[in-house]
């Protein structure tokens, strides 16, 4: 229940202010060499205090190898990784013990389990991703044995800018402080932040994923469909309210004929002149680029008043302190990353089961 | 791999053309009286046949309960259903034995599996979901048990032409014939289809829930998020590419102050003003409606001259006979409700492990 | 939870009395070439009615194939089998509706269900095990294409008659009509049965196992151990009492310098002098025969007056009347066959994805 | 895969001389209050370097919370628990680097993997339980809250000495160096352990199970049976070779006038006379005591010479050095409780499922 893929799984464990988060990897094959530097690198690239507009809260985020690796190599037995938490700065959170804050999950999780630890969201705390970014490393490490994926993963959104961009290459997406690879539209994004932190205010945005390379034959046809399961994987991000394959919604207001992608011959090889499917037919990729759209909502820590509620059922006036993000966005996009490696490494080994 | 859920699980079987499709249910305690009534009545909503604008294939869909259930109760083991293939005209079919429709999982069927069963889409057709409409019914009687919830999904945008209603009841909705009750919306919708219906193309669709009636706590806060779930559950749908949740795509341009929903005491009770959250925070219900669209592409087999592509890797000019939907929307509505009822059964058990 | 094997699973449903019994192989990879006639072979064997001994009750076991082959072969989807109840004679148990009978189902089923169909054992009778024997079936001809084993699975003990055999080629197995190769033993069990039926009374057996040809390699070092899954395997088949590898519950009273198993080079090929580990070390299988031995305890419907009990809380003299077997050991070798088929295809498939 | 139960499900992770040995336990409700000085007791129960017959390796065993455990709580979400490795002397393992010693899992681990952690048996190393003892001390806990039950698990057999006693209080097994609660037996299992060291050889042995006070309904049909699930994780233990429950092998012999427990009224409740199922009727719990047998083979490691191999497929002569047990089975007493509550307290929220 607090796993992501089946055959390559990841399980999740630890709260934003205990003493550690991790995940326990299964399914990794013995005797993949495991870089654990590309681990690292993708875990900073989450990291939060790299901006002005993102949260100061400053962990140095090292992943240990608990397990599973011997002498640079998979041993095909789980893959134990820990971050500790060591800017755990519990005091702040003091003042919300017994306060429910709107938009946070502290209200749902009261209702749910009665006890919980109130500390800098718990469970349900960003932070929990770190380790799950440390594991989507080993994934792409895994998945580079069997294909040339290109990882275009940007910020296409943030409040009421967007870029027109559908595409670019990973340089000039991590050229821009915001993970957006138009200079133009991350000007004005800057702007909106500013205007935004200004007012104590957070934003929104979107981020649009073109991932080149996954092999044709990935995805199973009825409740194991690529999308259903790249699908699953996008919600489970903090924050994303929607998701969408291809021409998504707008797919809802076209005709067959303007939607189906028809065939053509290109160097010999069988593809289809336009990709309006996303790379996926009836829940299996078609070889051609997985396209897909990530809708983020903002923040839920403003630092205006707001009315929140009490444990004991009354409203509150509630000001939140503590150090968080204004848009959170650009550092979703190594986690939308890593989500997608992983499901991505569990089809590849379903794939194996039929060849 | 063909299930869903977890603890109250459905697992599928059948193809389009084969003898039989049919459901196991797992996980439906025992003594549940079953009115199998209901189950007809859901099954008999789904099929194809009842309007000029939908697939004139007549199938009787009788369900026939294998086991699970005696005396009018459930025993608490599986109750497996079947649906046989009566007008399965396979001879339809022979002229796409070799050759691959746009927008089809022919392709990709054949690219992942190689021997295919090309006979109305196989695995890959809506039948698929008629026995997953009856465990639907079945999960339905489950959740009265213990809520009382109200199942208003109805059909929201085809082609051009969309409704702003966001809520109404069940019989203004099944009043219409494509399931909008927003009886201008459903006239130009009748007229669009028509037209298209002339062209030999075909509609795509929105389709919009609003749950009313789930008991707060429903959900887990990683990687079972009611909503991952439940999308999961919607893209597994024949042909939705996108699914989004309360305010969705829209949030992305938000500011947390506007996005927020603010608490409220109302009749001694603690609520949101709001419901941009759209009934789930940090992946748990809140108690307040779910609300959510799911987007459907226009169905692929269009009646227009199209290039198709052969098994021996060549293009083909394809013309597609047989018997088809132009617009499969409306048909899906008792589907949409189905999935959730499995899903929201499933979190229902879930949740008894924590009471 | 009605399911055995992981990646090669077989999901059961149906009751003894009900419409069906039957089952549903997900994990079958595609392209498999299926032979019907072998299915039915290995169903006809376990059926009932084939002696003096066994019970009367004359079943067709026509296995029908629902759903995952095409033309032959498999399609890589669900494939469903079942075999319908013909001659379920109800009213042989309408005296049991009450009633539960000593070392049967009925009470614990009525303790943790409340409703239950009395008829025939419903879902604990060793009906439930035909569809399963056609799975196996199955399983077997997805080994096929990967090794060459060779099932040598015996009846061993019957009451006080045991064989020393430890081996013995399938024709001679079944030759006897208990399915023990040895003849000496098989008339003095023969004897053993008749004077039992003719006291009203049922004995239990031994089954041994020497399944020569699976590869080396397959297993799990922790939780998922191939003997431990085989014993898992084993307990869930009907009054299985116990199960032992290699050298089993002996193993106890031995030194290790006496039960390991010293390397030696035959024929260029490192192996062991012995075989008292019984072909899994750690959990994982060596390319020795696989040996184990299982336990049957004798069957509950005795003839004999008993006392039994009644659903409001008395006990009550109890004769049961209807069709039952003296020892039903024989009949379950196909069974065991087919449930380690099954576990071996499972862990074929684990071990593709380190290959 | 590295999982044992299903709801409160248990992952193991670790190499014996890795960075440290965990698990993460999920499924524990929220707001069960945890003793951690309980589970620390447990695990200490299982340390080495206790008796003059046991590895000297010494560790300090101490058992960290990272997550899930929030003021002396658990909060519903993974619980994971830490156990490093202090004295991992690697060096004592050099020179098996390239060998294959008899009896061990290193061959097939090589055969399985390739790469492998040849330190200490890497995965396969008894070290493993140590977290696992662990969690089925807080399985203990939860079980706690639902039922009273008693724990009588001891030594029945070492080498040729075994005890008739089929019943004990914890005092009293916990009293024996041996965990035989029979002091005669006790000393000559003490006298064959000193002779059998002399000898630099090892001893197997069994244990006995009694467990008082699980309620009826537990377990489940076909698949879930609750022997076949204890059985599992019986075998699932190291150095296991059998499991037989109630009359076990003994049940094999006898007829069913003799085996069928008869039923009684006592105080008012209905029992039966007699336990020949051992607590366990169609896979389902009656309320009488759990009993069963566990057959331990003896540990592998002997100092006598024995034919070893070397990867490159050649046998060679090998003496093993190193810190070992003579017989590891009364150190296995807590990891077979441990294990037995993982199970319990896994079938204690199936049964949550059906109240």
């Amino acid at each position: 229940m607090n796993q992501l893929g089946r055959l390559f799984s990841v399980t999740s464990f630890g709260e934003s202010h205990g003493a550690a988060v991790g995940c326990v990897i299964q399914g990794c094959p013995a005797g993949l060499p495991i870089d654990l530097n590309q681990i690292q690198q993708q875990v900073d690239r989450r990291k939060t205090g790299q901006h002005h507009f993102a949260s100061p809260r400053k962990e140095s985020d090292r992943v240990q190898v608990l397990s599973g690796i011997y002498d640079g190599k998979s041993l095909g037995s789980p893959i134990a990784l820990l971050i500790e938490n060591t800017d755990a700065r519990s005091g702040d959170y003091d003042a919300l013990k017994d306060v429910f804050r709107p938009g946070h999950a502290d209200w749902t999780t009261h209702l749910k389990y009665g006890h919980r630890d109130h500390r800098g969201g718990g469970r349900s705390s960003i932070r929990i991703t770190a380790p799950m970014v440390a594991a989507g490393a080993i994934a792409k490490q895994l998945l580079q044995q069997v294909a040339t994926i290109e990882w275009c993963v940007f910020v296409s959104q943030i409040g009421s800018v967007s870029t027109p961009m559908l595409q670019a290459d990973e340089e000039r997406i991590e050229a821009s402080p915001l993970r957006c690879p138009d200079s133009h539209a991350t000007k004005a994004m800057l702007q909106e932040i500013d205007a935004c932190q200004a007012q104590g205010d957070t934003l929104g945005g979107q981020i649009h994923c073109h991932i080149t390379g996954v092999p044709a034959g990935w995805g199973e046809p009825v409740f194991n469909k690529l999308h259903a399961a790249l699908g699953q994987a996008m919600l489970s991000i903090n924050t994303v309210k929607g998701v969408s394959f291809g021409e998504g919604f707008a797919a809802a207001g076209q005709h067959g004929s303007e939607h189906n992608d028809q065939f053509v011959i290109e160097d010999g090889q069988l593809k289809t002149v336009s990709n309006k499917a996303g790379g996926i037919l009836g829940g299996i990729s078609t070889g051609e680029p997985l396209t897909f759209d990530i809708a983020f909502k903002p923040i839920s820590s403003i630092k205006q008043t707001q009315v929140g509620a009490t444990v004991d059922g009354n409203t509150t006036a509630l000001h939140i302190e503590g150090r968080h993000d204004v848009c959170a966005v650009p550092r979703a996009v190594p986690i939308v990353e890593a989500y997608i490696a992983i499901i991505l490494a569990d089809f590849y080994l379903h794939h194996q089961l039929h060849s």
